[in-house]
């Protein structure tokens, strides 16, 4: 997290994590009576979204900004410099802060170069997802009696690991948090270099084995599958979806969204009492005002 | 009507009616300061539409309300398990009235199962479009004096009855109001079995010879003209389109819109002061304000 | 500009221009507040706009409208008589100002005929677009010292002004505001018979020596590019593109956007302090603000 930019969560610290959780839990707690009332917020999305969208401009709105979409799928936007000027022009218009999305890893760090707006990722190409985790925390520590009873805790992150954004959001995240990480995927989906020094398991029955309390599932694009990276559907939720019979006590199943039901998560698990799921949604509209608000510098002297 | 949710008017009883439209002339005669403030609606769109979309947004925002409209046209959802994740997702950030329009016939139904939210149905496949009809309601009993002055109206209704959901809410509100109704349509574009028990005429001129007051014409899909369940679009409109002629003293023109001008509806008729259409349109916002507040329980105590 | 509407900048006069930029002054200064609330804004956009569109709607929102977008990309409006049916459902919708973008010239007029609402053309084909060129000079006179300081000035209008309804309006503007204005461009990018009375000169260089101290370039539109209407992008960028060596002392370069990098403006002149492209776009918020209001009636007597 560098200064009022949210752009990764790579290096991010547990005095970092505490504090905008914190800030969170005082938004959730009502603390705050439009505390960005004056602001301007500008949603540009360059990939569609319906969760992540809605989540923000609803934070955003809720906290008192002035909040405008911009939505350019299908525009002719060209990459690279286009995305520059764009973001010039939201300057201009007189943005407090970018919310990006964007197709390409990299994205939010250069838009962030191109204004004096706060930029907050919101997800680019196979980079980073800094938000979701974030909201993870936020509702895997309200399940375990706070941000300290994260520590020591074993999370199995399982699926697409290769391709997702979150997996390199939540893996730093988790760890900053004090969490134990292994990574459960088919090897085609994992990164060929060992980025993250984590053990490799080869099933969900492996990771609770291991000792896996928490199964946090990726979501797998369907496009991938017809790509041949793994040999089918059913071959792939039998070894790497969660079933029913994976709910030991004290498991939380967790899941990004979308789920591709049947496939990560069993149908009749993704609403169970294990999963925390719905969790994940709702916190994060109080994660997302939050971050807006610690990136203008606002009510950060009651999370202090 | 069941208790919070607007899913459909098939059962719909003339008290009901007679309370939300009296609730929507208070609405209109502007005796509510924000009504709906605080409180979240979603539209949440997985069909296109221009004015359904417009009104219920506008409605929702003059009443003070926060709305987020989540259009999904051209996302990758799914039916079935995906709308109820969808609607799930939307009840954890929040919502309390969910807006629904859906291609599929029971969608706001099976979205009101899955959530603490009121459900409105703004359209439901082959469905139900409860606040058409009662939009068309306020705007014709505006016309005719009062909700008292519909009793014993006959009303023909038009077109191709088998694939609108309009007409199925039209017909059974219509009637709870106490209107006659009778059926105008070519035998391929009416239902097979008798749904209704209510006389099917030939034409436009059998409907006045029948006495029809009230000339409801329903919007003709041109890409069933492709199909072939009709002749042509100029056989179509001779006998089925309304005309000038056709504009006998204290005879009314209805159409849920858009018009195919020259179609349904000759292009000089469309504006006529024969033609309550722009007062069907006005109508929607105020009886779309009242639909959410009575979803909330708000205000009912002037209606009462 | 005739009485509430704005559709056109074709007949504007110099008191007319004086008015509307005086006012928007106010705007930028912070003398209102809110002073559209209780007013509706739709913004009805038949083409796609992310800038324009941005612009408009948070001009509306800061200065306390309600404003609603309809987007009607992708939906199957025909011309003409649709466009006449959507404005008078947005009329009954109760639309205080309609903002029409439409890709056929003469649209906004159209729209303007059948509306009690005040129409904004914010573009119509190869029509006009008005506050294109009122953003143009509140930009160019707060850099050049106020609205006196435009009286005798040099503009070169450069590149594509056959299609460019940019070049519609800003030529009689600019003049209108005293200032002198050249074309540039290729025969086949300017109207076969000689519209405005001007020099036409050959390239930027030409228009250098003539003594241009604004270099005002228009947008290439690619497609016409493969049309063969110019040789090569090369060739087009070397002629009539500006250069580094062209930003001669007081010399100012201006673009409606979004910019061809490269094309129009080599990729560092885009952003070079002789650019008032920045300028322009913060200069939308404050000028269509005014618009607005001077559409309404409001704030008229600051401006008087």
């Amino acid at each position: 997290m560098s200064n009022r930019h949210l752009l990764s969560l790579e290096n991010v610290s547990r005095e970092e994590l505490r504090s905008v959780l914190e800030l969170a839990r005082e938004v959730a707690a009502g603390s705050f009576e439009r505390p960005l009332s004056g602001k301007t917020v500008f949603l540009a999305f360059f990939e569609p979204s319906t969760r992540t969208a809605a989540s923000f401009e609803l934070a955003a709105r809720r906290a008192g900004a002035d909040v405008i979409s911009i939505s350019t799928r299908g525009s002719s936007l060209e990459k690279g410099e286009s995305l520059v000027d764009t973001v010039v022009t939201l300057d201009r218009l007189g943005a407090d802060v970018l919310v990006v999305r964007h197709g390409a890893a990299g994205a939010a760090a250069l838009a962030a170069r191109h204004t004096g707006a706060a930029v907050i990722n919101a997800g680019d190409g196979r980079g980073q997802h800094p938000t979701q985790a974030l909201l993870d925390l936020y509702a895997l520590s309200a399940a375990l009696g706070g941000f300290g009873g994260l520590a020591g805790r074993k999370a199995a992150i399982i699926g697409d690991i290769l391709h997702s954004r979150v997996a390199r959001s939540v893996i730093p995240a988790f760890r900053a948090a004090g969490m134990e990480v292994a990574l459960v995927a088919p090897p085609t989906l994992l990164p060929q270099e060992p980025v993250w020094e984590a053990a490799v398991l080869e099933s969900v029955d492996a990771a609770l084995e291991w000792g896996a309390e928490v199964l946090y599932t990726l979501r797998l694009q369907r496009e991938r599958m017809a790509g041949a990276l793994i040999p089918s559907v059913q071959e792939y939720a039998a070894r790497y979806g969660v079933q029913r019979r994976h709910l030991l006590p004290g498991v939380r199943v967790m899941h990004p969204g979308p789920v591709n039901r049947g496939v990560e998560i069993a149908g009749d698990v993704v609403l169970d009492e294990a999963s925390l799921i719905p969790d994940q949604v709702a916190a994060g509209i109080h994660v997302r005002a939050a971050v807006l608000m610690q990136a203008l510098g606002v009510g950060l002297e009651v999370a202090a």
